[in-house]
C-alpha cells in the first residue's frame, strides 16, 4: 500500500502527487473489496461491499424524486441507429463511444468449433447500446403526450448504459456504468428550466449532505454542454489530488428533442405546440467521487449516512470461555444498536486477529469501530475508534450506545467540513496567466479566473494547461474584471481546473 | 375490449379459447399502463404502472434472498465471445439467440448525412450481451475462492438480460428482459443441491404467498435442462388459457462452469477440488404470469400484497362546495390508511367522473375501492367495492378502515384459491394418449400421465401434440403405471402442458 497522507486530524492536508492519488485509488478500490476489472476493457465488477454502497445512494435519491412528483419506468436497452441521428448534435456527441450490436445469432464452425457472429444472422438497421436514453425516451414520449393535462410528465429510470472509454478507471470512467436517468416534458419553457434547477439542487443536497462532499453549482459553457442541450447544470467538486469532478448534471433540452421526434402538445388555447425537457443524471461515478473526497493511507472513509456499515464491534479474546462471553456481549451490543436503526456488523470470525480486522475494517472504511474484551466485560466499558481522525477512547457502555447516533452525525458533519476546509485550501483566485499554469502544474485546484467569453480563449487555455472552465457558478461574484487570457473585460469568475 | 369471462364468482371458470385470452392480454397490458412494445423489436417499454409492480416483486424476493446469505453484486453486461463457448453445452443452447456488439463507434457520411458502424472500428473479439452470466461470473470466481473458507459464495445480481425472441410477448418473452440471476459455489455437491433447492422453495413461498400463484414444483427432463446444468428445477403453473407457465428456475451446475474456468479450493485435507455450483432466477416475467392467473373481463386483479395500490378513494361530488368537503374526508382517510402502512391513492382528479374511475381501477386491478359521497358524509359511512368478486357494501366509515388490513388478506387468499380451484379443474389424470391429445387440443391444461422416461417418446408427444414435460412433480403420487405412449413401465406420473 502506497502511503499517501500523514494521518490526518480536521484540519491538515498534505498536496501530493496525482500519480500517488492515482495508484492508491487503484489499489484501494480492489483491496476494500468495492470493485474490480472486468475481463471485458473498461468494464468493472461491483463486488458486495460496492453495490452495498451503491444501494445506500441509490435510497435516498429515489425518495428524493418521487417526493417531487417523479415516477420510475423502465426503456430498452437498445436504441435504433437511426433514433440517435434524429438529433443533430447529440448524434456526433455520442458516435465516437457508442457501442453497436449488429448480429443476432452466433455460427460454431463444425470443423474447428470457432465461435463467431453468424453473418447470416445480420440485423437490417444496427442497434445501439443506449449510451443515454433521451431519443428512446421521445420517441415514447410522442405517444404519451396529447395535451397539456399530460404535462409535465416526470420519469426516472435506474438503468445500466454504455460509452466507449478510451482510459477508463474504476467508477470514474468505465464503458458500462449505473445509474439514473430522468426524462421530462412541459408545457413551457419557464417550468422545463425550474426543474432542471430543482434536480440539480437535489443533487448538490444529496452529494452535500449524504457523500460530505462540497460542490459548486454552476452552469457549463457551450463547448461543455451535454450533446443536445440548450444548457447544462453541474455540480463540480475537487478531489484529494486536485483534479476536478463532475458529479452531476441537469440539462435543460429546449425543444430540441421534441422536435426531432414531433412530440407536440394541445395547450388550453387548443393550439398545438412543441414540448419542452430536461434529462438529468449521477451515476456510479459518485463512489469514484466519495473514494477520491476522503480516503487516506489506511483505506477509504465512508460518512456515516451512506456507509453499508455504520459501526463494527470487534470481539477480543484469548481463551474459549472468553470468546464465549465476550462473543454474546457483543452480539447483544449489535442487536441492540440494530433495533435503533443502525447499520452494524460484529466481526466475530475466528479466522483473524483483532489487529488484523482492525486494519481491515479501517481499509473499508467504516466510520466507528467498538472493541470489547473480557475486562471491559468486568467494567461494562467498550473501546471506541474514530476512523476519520484515528481518536480512541474507553466510554462507559451504556453511554457509547446512547451517544452512538449523536456521534455518527458528528463524523457526518466532520467529514463535510474537513473536505470543505481541503477544498478552499485547493482555490486559488488569479488574475496572472502564468500563475495560473504553476498552480495547475504543480498542484491542480480550483482556479477562480475571468474569461471573455469566447469558446476562442477557452480552447486556448485548454490546450495550453490542460484545464477547462468546469463551470460557471450560479452564484458568482459579481465582480468586474479582465480575462486571465486576452484581457478582455469579463462580468464574473468562471471555474477553471484539470478534470477527470 | 374483448370479453373474456362471464363475471366470476370465486369457484367459476369459463374455459376460453387461447387466441381470445392472447388478444385480451395484448390490449389489457397496454390498457392497464404495464407496458408497450418499444420500436426496437421483442423489447418493451415498462411504464409506471408495471414498474411500480416490479418493484413490489423486487423487494420481498431481495429480503428473502438476504435472509438467507446471499449479497447483492453487479457484473459486466458483456461477455467475451470465447467466454461462452468455454462451456459447450452453455454455447450451444444460447448462440441462437445473442446478440452481439461488433463495432464501437459510429460513422457519419460527410456527403449523405447517414449513421454507420465506423469499419475501422470494430472490435478484436466480438462481445455477446449476457443472456445470463454464468461465464463471466465463474471467471470471476476464479480469483474469489481459493480455500474452503471462502465457500460458501453466495451472490446474487439484479440485472437486464438479452435473448433474440422470435416470437415476443410483453412480459411473457422479450427480448431484453429484468430479472435477478443468482450464481452459488460450494464444497460439496450436497450442500449445492441443497442451495437449488432452498431456492426454488423461496421461489414457491413468493409466488403462491405474493403473487397467489399455485406453482407445481418439480425437476426438468435432460432435454429441457439449462443449458450447462446437471438438474433443473423449476416451478410451473397453468394460466386461464390453458398454457403451462415456468415461472421460475434452480440450476444444480454440477461442477460443470468450475471446469470450464478451472476454479478450484483448497479443502481441510489441503487438496485440490473442484467448486459445485448452482445458478437460479425469475424475471419480469412474473407480471405475465400475474396478469394470465388472475385477470377478467374488466381487467387485471393484482394480489393485495404486490398491488403498487392496494386501495383507491374516489371522492364523489356535484357542487364545489361538496368537492371541497368530500375530497378533504377522502384526504382524511387516505393519510389514515397511509399511515398505517397501507399503499392508498387518492383519485380527485377532477377531469374525469366517478365512473370513469371506477372503470379505470378495476382495469388496473387495484384490490379495493372506497367510494364517499356527500350523503356518506353525513352517515360517516364508505362504499366498500372488492374488484376480485364485484362485490360492493356500504360499512360505517370506522369499521371500514379497521376492517380493512383484513380484507387485504381475505382478498390475498381468495385470489390464491380461486387460481388453485381452476388450476384443479384445468389439471387431468389420463392413461389414453388419444384422450390426452383431445384434451391438449381443445382446452390445453395440465396433463398428469405415465411417461416411459425416454427422451424419444417425449420428443414423439411433443411434436404430435405440441405439449412438453413441464416437470416431473418433486411430490410424486408414486405410483406404477404404463406410458400414456409405449405402454412401456413407468413409477410416476409426469406434468405435460403446452407452454408459454
Amino acid at each position: 500500500m502506497i502511503l499517501l497522507l500523514t494521518p490526518t486530524k480536521y484540519t491538515e492536508f498534505m498536496p501530493i502527487s496525482m500519480q500517488a492519488v492515482s495508484d492508491w485509488y487503484n489499489e484501494i478500490v480492489e483491496r476494500a473489496g468495492l470493485a474490480e476489472h472486468a475481463p471485458v476493457r473498461g468494464c468493472m465488477i461491483i463486488k458486495p461491499y460496492g453495490w452495498a454502497l451503491w444501494e445506500q445512494i441509490q435510497r435516498p435519491l429515489d425518495e428524493a424524486f418521487r417526493a417531487t412528483g417523479h415516477q420510475n419506468a423502465y426503456f430498452p436497452l437498445f436504441i435504433p441507429l437511426s433514433f440517435l441521428a434524429r438529433e443533430a448534435q447529440h448524434v456526433e456527441g455520442f458516435a465516437q463511444e457508442c457501442a453497436i450490436v449488429t448480429h443476432y445469432r452466433i455460427k460454431t464452425d463444425p470443423d474447428t468449433r470457432q465461435v463467431a457472429p453468424d453473418p447470416e444472422a445480420e440485423l437490417e438497421e444496427p442497434l445501439v447500446v443506449r449510451p443515454t436514453s433521451e431519443t428512446i425516451i421521445w420517441h415514447a414520449f410522442r405517444n404519451w403526450i396529447k395535451s397539456y393535462r399530460d404535462l409535465p410528465l416526470l420519469i426516472n429510470q435506474w438503468a445500466n448504459v454504455v460509452r466507449w472509454e478510451k482510459r477508463p478507471r474504476l467508477f470514474l470512467r468505465t464503458a458500462e456504468f449505473l445509474w439514473q436517468e430522468g426524462h421530462t416534458a412541459h408545457a413551457t419553457a419557464e417550468e422545463a428550466l425550474q426543474e432542471a434547477l430543482r434536480i440539480l439542487d437535489i443533487y448538490e443536497r444529496f452529494v452535500q449532505e449524504y457523500l460530505a462532499i462540497p460542490v459548486v453549482k454552476g452552469r457549463k459553457t457551450p463547448s461543455e454542454r451535454f450533446a443536445g442541450a440548450v444548457e447544462t447544470f453541474t455540480i463540480e467538486t475537487l478531489l484529494i489530488d486536485g483534479k476536478a469532478l463532475q458529479a452531476g448534471t441537469s440539462h435543460f433540452l429546449g425543444q430540441n428533442f421534441a422536435k426531432a421526434f414531433d412530440v407536440k402538445f394541445l395547450n388550453p388555447k387548443n393550439e398545438l405546440e412543441y414540448v419542452w425537457a430536461t434529462s438529468w443524471g449521477v451515476s456510479t461515478r459518485l463512489i469514484g467521487a466519495l473514494i477520491l473526497s476522503h480516503g487516506d493511507e489506511k483505506g477509504i472513509i465512508l460518512p456515516p449516512r451512506v456507509a453499508p456499515i455504520q459501526v463494527v464491534i470487534v470481539p477480543i479474546w484469548r481463551t474459549e470461555e472468553e470468546r464465549l462471553s465476550v462473543g454474546q456481549k457483543a452480539q447483544e451490543i449489535g442487536d441492540r444498536l440494530q433495533r435503533q436503526g443502525i447499520r452494524v456488523k460484529v466481526d466475530d470470525d475466528p479466522q483473524h486477529r483483532p489487529g488484523w480486522k482492525f486494519n481491515e475494517w479501517e481499509l473499508r472504511g467504516v466510520p466507528l469501530r467498538l472493541a470489547i474484551g473480557p475486562k471491559d466485560l468486568q467494567t461494562e466499558s467498550v473501546e471506541v475508534a474514530w476512523r476519520h481522525t484515528g481518536e480512541k477512547q474507553t466510554y462507559p457502555l451504556s453511554a457509547a450506545i446512547e451517544q452512538l447516533p449523536h456521534w455518527l452525525e458528528t463524523i457526518q458533519k466532520g467529514l463535510f467540513e474537513r473536505a470543505q476546509k481541503r477544498i478552499q485550501r485547493q482555490t486559488h483566485y488569479t488574475d496572472v496567466y502564468s500563475e495560473m499554469q504553476t498552480l495547475l502544474e504543480e498542484q491542480g485546484g480550483f482556479i477562480m479566473a475571468h474569461w471573455d467569453g469566447t469558446p476562442e480563449t477557452e480552447l486556448a487555455i485548454k490546450q495550453e494547461t490542460g484545464a477547462t472552465i468546469r463551470c460557471i457558478p450560479l452564484e458568482p461574484s459579481e465582480e468586474k474584471g479582465r480575462c486571465i487570457y486576452t484581457g478582455r473585460p469579463s462580468s464574473c469568475r468562471v471555474l477553471f481546473a484539470k478534470a477527470y
